[in-house]
């Protein structure tokens, strides 16, 4: 008889992957009647863990994975400082890799999971990733996954955020009240929840001043710096050019520094600039970059905190558990009323 | 019979333990004497490999380690995407571990390679570590090595770096032609070349314009940043302060600049300041900073290039390999001629 797996075993029950494992490995989370269901059809389609999977199972790789776009970025250097001091100690492996943005890359690391290279995920998706449906088979296949910052709302896993919304919405309004009647949003994704959020805050705080949201000001970057270079000059080179901007990741200031200094604009005097970023040394940029700075560290320990419990399995977090650690607006003088 | 392993098996024969492991594994670089000889001598000696180190012999992890000490210095993150661009493609895992600049920690990550986990390792060490048996030991076992960057002399490893007394020497000199008379260099590690050469390049400087070299101008820092302030600003306060800097690590730019805003001291008017550094937005400090800026993705990519010939044996490279990359002196505000 042809063996199945937990995929197709959880489509003849017509119950979810990660019901079915959950139940096969006896979860409290599982009722008994649910678990019976599971135990007989499984037996009737002959089905039978792999090899790889019961290893996993036994937690014996002892390494926790932890998926990011970049390093270049502070946020996601600081957070693997925080995720680190969480697991230290632990006896677990922390292994850092990079996607460079690519969903492809994404993807293919998370395939290779499957065969118990890793106990746990820590991940933070890239720009381009819109489907989730890769992490949802990680899950499926008993491997615990914590998001963290970048998450997929669809995708039924712990989420550790910032607050995003509320972010974009206090940086916009604090140009607002500084004098700003036009205001663009740099975004880097049409997809990511964090960079739709943040626009969605810009949004909100530009309707509650009864100003009018045009999609000509707001642009989405790309890892393409020069590409960006080019996008923001056409915008800010405009004869009705915007007054302000909200930059939603960090490695937009040099871009939005240097198109100001090519356009011989002044900041704060002529634009006023707001910048998503985690960087100590904005305090000495020419002029001090006013920021929204995410609590990197915390968020990063968080998470960690989250999958280690999963990994205990006793007192495994819900799915639905959602963990928000609101961001700071630090004020300097690239904001400055004129 | 008790059997007995690599080392011990080298001690016998009176060779190093990678002259035994190579000639075990019939490697062109060993004489046909000497290995006949060691054939020999690990019948007598009932020598068998264990099966950890033959699962690592037929290359099967598929993973390279990455071994840096942070990755919040642009240096190391440049340096992995010129990594993983060599390795792209190759089949390769690229796992990045930090040691936190502890060598106690980068003790322990490298023990536990011994077990197969990875097929070869690219390291830079922590500014602790002076001691290089852990890799050696590593080596012995049949890991190849690489180092990149911080490298260990006393290490028979490939090396890749970038002209470090150069960079020193040409720092100084571009201070000293605008006019400074009293630099200051602030290292990073009494024991790692990289600073050590730095050093070596300054004081050569220095000597070459007849300048005295004192040991009071010349401070270690610590990755605690509190401590380095306060160090930097005892010197800087000083009646007698310099009137120049050479800083060897990037992360120290931030303190620099904020000792001399609390001291209120103009750069480059009251000190001009050169910084190693890879940061894209030197340029956008205030003011723009002079920097020494390394080859880190060129670095990084040749790093892992000779990993990779260490791991298809065939062209393998000496391990007295030093591959040397020149860094650039990149000129803006802050060294500026009064």
């Amino acid at each position: 008889m042809k063996k199945v797996n937990i995929k197709a075993l959880a489509k003849e029950l017509n119950l979810s992957p990660a019901t079915v494992s959950k139940a096969l490995r006896d979860s409290h989370e599982i009722s008994a009647a649910t678990k019976q269901r599971v135990l007989e059809v499984a037996k009737q389609l002959n089905y039978a863990p792999n090899a790889y999977a019961s290893s996993l199972r036994d937690r014996r790789s002892r390494n926790i994975a932890v998926i990011i776009p970049e390093v270049a970025d502070s946020f996601f250097s600081i957070a693997i400082n925080g995720i680190e001091a969480a697991i230290e100690e632990k006896d677990y492996h922390v292994l850092i890799y990079l996607t460079h943005e690519l969903y492809a890359r994404e993807q293919a690391i998370l395939k290779d999971f499957k065969s118990g290279r890793v106990d746990g995920v820590l991940i933070s998706v890239s720009r381009e990733t819109t489907d989730g449906s890769h992490i949802s088979e990680l899950i499926a296949e008993d491997v615990p996954v914590v998001f963290f910052d970048r998450v997929l709302e669809n995708v039924e896993a712990p989420k550790v955020v910032t607050d995003d919304f509320n972010s974009g919405y206090t940086g916009a309004m604090h140009l607002l009240d500084n004098g700003c009647r036009h205001i663009a949003f740099l975004g880097i994704s049409n997809s990511l929840s964090i960079s739709n959020n943040r626009m969605a805050g810009y949004q909100q705080a530009l309707k509650d001043h009864h100003l009018t949201v045009s999609p000509d000001d707001m642009i989405t970057c790309t890892p393409d710096t020069a590409a960006n270079f080019t996008a923001i000059k056409q915008l800010l080179a405009k004869e009705n050019r915007p007054d302000g901007i909200v930059a939603s990741v960090e490695n937009l200031t040099n871009t939005v520094y240097q198109v100001c200094n090519e356009l011989q604009l002044s900041i704060p005097q002529d634009i006023k600039v707001v910048c998503f970023s985690n960087l100590d040394i904005a305090a000495i940029l020419h002029p001090p970059l006013t920021t929204i700075t995410q609590p990197a560290f915390q968020i990063g320990k968080a998470a960690a905190e989250l999958l280690l419990k999963s990994l205990g399995k006793k007192d495994a977090p819900s799915p639905a558990t959602q963990i928000v650690i609101p961001s700071e607006l630090i004020i300097r003088g690239s904001s400055k009323r004129s």
